[in-house]
């Protein structure tokens, strides 16, 4: 299943080495002015290769609109963006094409399937998260015009929240052939009240779905979130007053439904599993080893994946809002 | 949007004081041996009203199945299931029908959809669990035939985490018109390796998006979960070796893949927002006072949440493996 | 699959002798007026045993509002209704429960499922379409305030396209031990332009589904249907001037999008498969045999179809509307 | 929406003067040889320019497999298809971007969308259908390993049934600059009993909406289709005997699913409304005029929605066995 959202559906496709990533939009409706141009800076965002802390594949990222704009705006139409690759090199991939590599979806891969692109990964490698971009941009552009945004920030790499200290913790484990983790927060704001579904879709439920998707996610809290199951009702509940909500421990969602108040969402993301460091697994027949894992690896995925998550928040809430727009009596 | 699940579709309905509650479940296969005697154990659990811990209201909660039973098994029909509401007090409502209650989504229905069933919490009641039970009742049935079991439990009151203070925790809050909250762990086993899609209904997205859809859940995380931002790589990874899987960091996941290794999935339930304590708040025209909630609630969702989560989990299990059964080839 | 519709989604469930038939409306906005009155004048069009050209089966057909209604109007929550079965003579059906009815689902049922409920032809009893009348009449009533209606009448009987003689013709075949068709048109007045998908869900082809998904339904064609394959272009196009359209051919729909004009449905109906004359047949253990059909069955569908069909245009339209609201800039 | 399928989802996208048209197939099985040579026989069947016949616009219409193919098979992962454009005349539309065109979509698309993209029909040209020849190779591709073909015929052209009239109708429509349609049958042969869903997702509605969807299709019928309208019950019904059917009125399909018999499908095209003679319409600011449409338009569209006809079938029949696939207990 590679669609994502019921009224703003996004369809992705590509592998990691294959000939192009993208995806399908359908649903966007008519009248939002975008190009590539809306692209660039977001592609720039998660682009590797920048500093010594991310991975030295330099990807141009080239984005094309193949559908959907005439005239310099949206028709309604699908909207079909694609990026080609063009710098694989996927015999890097040769040497351990036949081990499952710890961490990595190798193993469910050939469990699910019995068949695995093993180009660097394939579907399931970072790269990925290029559709999700693209996707994300066309959702940002259209929110613009209702005065939504998203803004995400690291709170923590491996353990640590200063700042500061963000990239020195990354160099350390890139020392030690190893890789570190971290803790995103994205913020909504200008949402209005009344987004998303009061029992299954739940606004946090589909923004938790759309995080948990990103890849090396392993938990998402919403608002207070796992603090929250430590408090007393009367320090969680928001009250309200005349001027609205006096806090915002619920992180903007009550009932699964937006109350208007900033959207906080937080998750947590592994450390990469692809390091130099050794470590044990088996091959396809099932022989033990040691893989070492070379290659153009982020030691720490964490700061290119904030604008993939605010992509993905992005969706959600474009997505919410065209639902809402549904049953909104004339 | 009230369906979950696109293979094991179940859609459901009801008000918390309604004529009834129920859900159809779409799409299990056929020749599952079914009756409401396999939903009693489990809607008992989440019953309210067995202990002064709960909630006084002491609902029968008798399912009836409607449709899609032939002889005592499944036959690939619909199976509609229904609970009938008997113990109506809607009357405790009216005093505050016009206030929005803290923590609650009387603020958020009435923006969302400018009118509110305003008995009992009408959809957004924790009475709406009463369908996901019948359904997950349903999915466990079909799953115990393929040998894979839900067993959850509470880890945490108000941050306490000794098993055997949780009674005191939650009577203390209650004696204090408080409430508290918790943490529960819902374990999977026997699952096959191979369910999820790769990109956006992961296993863990999926399992997120079913927790999270439960009121009153703020984060949710899988394997190691927040605790993995803090690690490095070479100890996040769970190495293999001939007899399989070294350790169990991913919780059964990977590249949002099952891996055959138990599912682990831990969620933080906020405290109940209704009490009796005091709190701010203002009415529908906006002007501001104190609201005190009186009425049948539970100072703690928690130990009525565990068998909620289950279900969920049990039904996205069961839709996972339909998807998978799809795509294998002959 | 027991859906249809994707933003006015209406999920059906029960069989011909099961404990009730039903339908989850998700999706009806709120605000709409609605009460089981409504839905009294629809049922009464499909109920069986008013006349001696239908079948004597004499059901009462009471439909009850489960959920989704508050003080008279939709609130936006899932509107759940059900009829439940009080006449039920299943040992009609003992003495045929081994064999395939010709023309009827019996031996497709069996392959699809290896089970089958026998009693009266389970879920493919023409008493499925309960469901979508209560379906049909909430959209009915929905759009209703919109302006739109939605009215059907036979065209032909066996052939025989004179009114007067329908009654002649049902009765004539029912002496005989046999059964007739016919041919039924459905107009849409007062629909909006705008409505309808165009490529895959285009207006005529979800009206075609809808329609085709009615037991019996052999064809359907929309505007000239069938004829404009024998014009010329010129003939068939349907000019425009400065007070709309001049013509309408296309019967109310172009590129897939409704056009203003009303849109008109025809549909061909097969004779009623089960007959009293005797017929060859098989039994479920491969048996050669002869067959008649003996119990409660119209010896022709077609005047109980017409409201049925009235119902899923009603559906396929709100359906449609609402997914025009969501991409509505505002 | 531009998705069909529920399984074997294909989603479309593109233009007729864009960059590219396209689509991605999502949910086809692992391990199916699949390569640009297996669609080249298909577009090449849909190509216009071949005869003076057909529309003198001679696209070479190369396909571009974009992503989901590893050494020659599929992995599981979608399968995004493109053509690009390279022989776009957008100019030849300059003169009547502002006219309504008698039988097109030019005015729903404006009523809709409030915006159209005017170069030569933009989505809604029949170039649209590339997209769904790429989809339908893959899907036969798929089936060809079940044994299930699919094969087209024209019955008739502008109410001619004798195939040697066939170019002569056609000719002799254009010397008139007027247009010809006719009619089709497709046949589905090696089709499995039990495909299809027994009340909304009928096999034949969801063959009557695959074909419907089709630009210039106006009805469908299915096995003896509107005839079966005119007979009785005992002529109509398939009797059984112990090697199976004895005769094939119902054209495949009882009770909405598959009986292993011949799949028969008959509709009928309407005349190309693009057509030099002279016609009255408006434009977009309602003054009257007459419009004349030159360029690269077809007489006749009828040979060339054959092979588009097989290709929506195929796709229907693919999504409906990965459906039984589903719920097949093991």
């Amino acid at each position: 299943m590679n669609t994502f959202g019921r009224y703003f559906r996004c369809t992705s496709f590509g592998e990691s080495h294959g000939c192009a990533l993208g995806v399908i939009v359908d649903g966007c409706p008519p009248g939002v002015f975008f190009s590539e141009e809306d692209l660039l800076p977001l592609l720039e965002r998660r682009r590797p290769g920048l500093s010594p802390l991310s991975s030295p594949r330099n990807e141009p990222d080239k984005p094309v609109i193949l559908s959907g704009i005439f005239e310099g705006k949206t028709t309604g139409m699908p909207v079909a963006m694609a990026v080609f690759n063009t710098n694989q090199k996927s015999g890097d991939y040769d040497s351990i094409k036949n081990l499952f590599r710890p961490g990595h979806a190798d193993y469910t891969f050939q469990a699910k399937y019995g068949i695995r692109d093993s180009r660097g990964g394939g579907r399931s490698s970072g790269r990925e998260t290029v559709s999700r971009v693209l996707a994300g941009g066309l959702a940002m552009k259209y929110l613009s015009g209702s005065g939504i945004s998203f803004k995400g920030k690291i709170l923590e790499i491996h353990g640590n929240n200063n700042p500061e200290q963000f990239e020195e913790e990354i160099l350390s484990a890139k020392n030690n052939d190893n890789s570190v983790g971290g803790i995103v927060e994205i913020t909504i704001s200008g949402c209005p009240p009344g987004l998303g579904s009061p029992v299954f879709e739940k606004m946090d439920a589909v923004l938790a779905s759309a995080i948990m998707s990103i890849g090396a996610v392993k938990g998402v809290e919403i608002g207070d979130g796992f603090l929250s199951a430590k408090k007393y009702g009367s320090e969680n509940n928001d009250c309200m007053g005349k001027d609205g909500f006096l806090s915002n421990h619920a992180g903007g969602i009550l009932g699964g439904i937006t109350n208007g108040e900033e959207i906080i969402i937080r998750f947590a993301v592994k450390p990469t599993p692809s390091i130099k460091k050794e470590q044990k697994t088996v091959s396809l027949t099932g022989e033990e080893t040691l893989i070492s894992t070379h290659g153009r690896h982020d030691p720490c995925i964490v700061p290119r994946i904030v604008v993939v998550a605010e992509c993905m928040a992005a969706i959600s809430i474009a997505d919410a809002l065209l639902a809402q727009n549904a049953i909104k009596m004339q």
